[in-house]
């Protein structure tokens, strides 16, 4: 093992550069015109790994973006098989949001590796690709069976990768499933995420006049409907920053003393919170901590609103429509369907008689827990801490992998959340990134990881 | 006159197809990449004013837009001097808002003819150019002294007007101005207008992370600047429709007994308010009919908010930023500056310490009142009798004509407001039009106000 621990160091270099190959292609997996990258994406990936060693490589039709599957199955029959998930869509990006640099032009600064997709999820996935590569290139074979699926339609919901694990139960049938796709604690401080949030997306559309008026000769007399969606947006949160839908929290599994007591451990100060995130002060349900309102909390985020005119200089306008994008982060036993219900009754009661409001689900997935005490995560303990240098804390993750729940339901596998990345990586904003020395880290705990789950089978 | 009356007539088709070219020019004055097209159409119009006779004909520069100056002064001494004031300027328009044929490819249909510009305020204003000539053609004179101002920039607020005609007094100067700028009642029942709302615009902007953020990873912790912008704007009005800015209505002058009930005899009904306004239900000050709404009240519109992602599909975004672009319309006397400062200081004070407002003045425009036994008034009155076949009701009007208060001012001189357009002429939206009948009516009208504007002098 220590050969492949040897061999990744040796090729860092070369393993960088074919990440950057990687990033380069736009795949935004949200964007019609960009199906094409997105297919690209998977076949460069399929391509790097047959060339990494990796056996059965497929780029398998799904109803939306393709999956890229592989497999190394000649552990024997009395190994453990671990199955290794990832994306390779990406958010949007364009330089115009803020970037120093093109997001699909990586570059390397201050040991921080920019691009859309560094962290989320290319990066991240990509290190398990190169930790199966340095031990089949030293050491002729794995200590375990090992498949791949890396899927193109997680920045959009996943809708397609339920179905695709029902049709391929037994080609993915494995003893655990691994997913680095998460934030750890700190640069020196890993972390295993035991909770994900679920999601429900939707959007209201408020429509008013027919047309856009002159705001002279109707405003005073017509109910603006951008002003309408405000004051319908202002009513879904309380003063305190809890949700004002009812029974937006019925279903939500209270969170445990013991379970409130570890999240202590890793718990953050105002202080520094307001630094990583850069706001004037935190927000939210005072009753909570900061880490608990983020992984034990449902939210509601107003993702986006427009409506009328907003370029430079006046336009005297009364607008016709305006709209909101919502979606909302829920905690085990929450589910999407229901939340989108409980919101579109809501914003339809309160909706005044002046103007019209439109709710649309637009997707959704479940939240997760898994069971912090299974034996695969004592391997990834171990893992961490022979491959990061220090033992990780139990944390919950306020982001969604709405596939969690889909195959710990469809495999009937534990899934661990192995994070290589952090919380100020900018998934999802401007000038996301990934620390240089976390791939590689990440390298080194993936190669360890495939060793340790040996012993807990 | 009969003969202008006549060549007015047998020119029709032949002013309407001018009118066409005229409107083919996108002059969209709010839009720096339209400055070229602003000057053509300013340099179309004098071409077209020399041809009808118009003399002294002038672009003249000012420190944005030019204006269009022309004159007739052979009248002699002793007759009265009539300036005409209009705007070849007009609000930016683009098929996909909405538009059935291209905005600047004038369609006639059922009796309008369709293209921005067309009512606001290209047509109405040629409409002038039209009369005079028919009656320079027919009886070699004008009865009266003439001059054309112009401008370019009425749609951004007029923000060099005011110094043109300071520096232009003595070239300007007249016995009465003019502006068909307007909408009259209904196609059969003329109205002048002598109340005009003043204008005050401002945008506010929430900021509050550095960076768009993952709304899994910081959603429940960090205020969300569209959420916050949207309870700022929430807090604007007050659940009965009036504002709730404190000072907001204090120079208000109120409508007199008087006024209310001449401007009953005008009023409507909220069915056919719905009608005309293409909404579900009236809103508003419930204490106020709807027309003293719309001319008599202030108002606070939100001409358009933006941030984040409003695109198809789902993005899990936190946005960091947020944008409202508001217009108040004013009543006499209240100042637009004031008013700014009043909306600056009350959303500072509702801002929470978790986001940041930052409100910015981006122009505005004085309210105006004009006498309405002014003697100028009556050979309006007679005109419209003549011209249209009906005798005129007086009218308050909602939209903003800040240059009314500015000539008023500067020129010492009483301003009539005759329109010749309707509030269904969809003036800031898609598929604005002109009544074909209103636009040779509103000739006739004219060519009946330079003969009656004698007898008064």
């Amino acid at each position: 093992m220590s050969k492949a621990l040897e061999h990744a160091q040796s090729q860092a270099r070369a393993f960088r550069q074919q990440l950057h190959d990687f990033l380069r292609i736009p795949s935004v997996s949200t964007l019609p015109e960009q199906a094409g990258a997105v297919r690209e994406a998977a076949e460069w990936l399929a391509d790097n790994m047959r060339r990494a060693g990796i056996q059965n490589v497929a780029v398998m039709p799904t109803g939306g973006h393709p999956v890229v599957y592989g497999d190394w199955l000649n552990a024997g029959p009395d190994a453990p098989t671990v199955l290794i998930y990832g994306h390779y869509d990406v958010q949007p990006a364009q330089k115009s949001d803020g970037w120093h640099n093109d997001p699909f032009n990586p570059v390397e600064r201050d040991g921080k590796l920019f691009a859309r997709g560094s962290s989320d999820d290319k990066g991240q996935m990509f290190a398990h690709v190169k930790a199966v590569e340095s031990v089949l290139q030293t050491e002729g074979r794995l200590p375990v069976n090992v498949k791949f699926m890396v899927e193109g339609e997680e920045e959009i919901g996943s809708p397609h990768l339920a179905d695709f694990l029902r049709a391929n139960r037994d080609r993915l049938a494995a003893n655990v499933c691994i997913i680095s796709d998460t934030a750890i604690l700190s640069e020196e401080q890993p972390s295993i995420i035991y909770a994900l949030r679920g999601l429900s997306a939707l959007e209201i559309v408020v429509t008013g006049p027919q047309n856009d008026l002159h705001s002279g000769s109707f405003g005073g007399a017509v109910h603006n409907p951008v002003q309408a969606l405000a004051e319908i947006v202002a009513q879904l949160h309380n003063p305190d920053g809890s949700i004002a839908v009812p029974g937006f929290y019925d279903d939500v599994l209270p969170l445990s003393d013991e379970e409130r007591a570890e999240l202590k451990k890793a718990d953050i100060s105002a202080e520094e919170w307001t630094r990583i995130s850069g706001t004037p002060a935190p927000w939210g349900e005072p009753e909570y901590t900061i880490l608990e309102r983020i992984g034990g909390r449902p939210t509601l985020e107003i993702n986006g609103m427009a409506g009328g005119f907003y370029g430079d200089g006046i336009k005297t306008v009364l607008p016709a429509r305006a709209l909101a994008k919502i979606t909302c982060r829920l905690v085990a036993n929450q589910q999407p369907q229901r939340i989108f219900e409980q919101i579109r009754d809501y914003v339809q009661q309160i909706t005044p008689p002046t103007v019209r409001a439109d709710v649309r689900y637009l997707g959704g997935g479940d939240p997760a827990l898994v069971d912090i005490q299974t034996p695969a995560m004592q391997a990834a303990i171990r893992a961490y801490e022979k491959g990061w240098g220090q033992r990780p804390v139990f944390m919950r993750e306020g982001g969604s992998i709405p596939i969690v729940a889909d195959i710990q339901r469809e495999l009937n596998v534990p899934v661990l959340l192995m994070g290589f990345g952090l919380n100020t990586d900018g998934a999802h904003g401007p000038n996301e990134h990934f620390t240089i020395s976390m791939f590689h880290r990440g390298i080194d705990t993936s190669i360890h990881f495939l060793h340790e789950i040996v012993q807990e089978s």
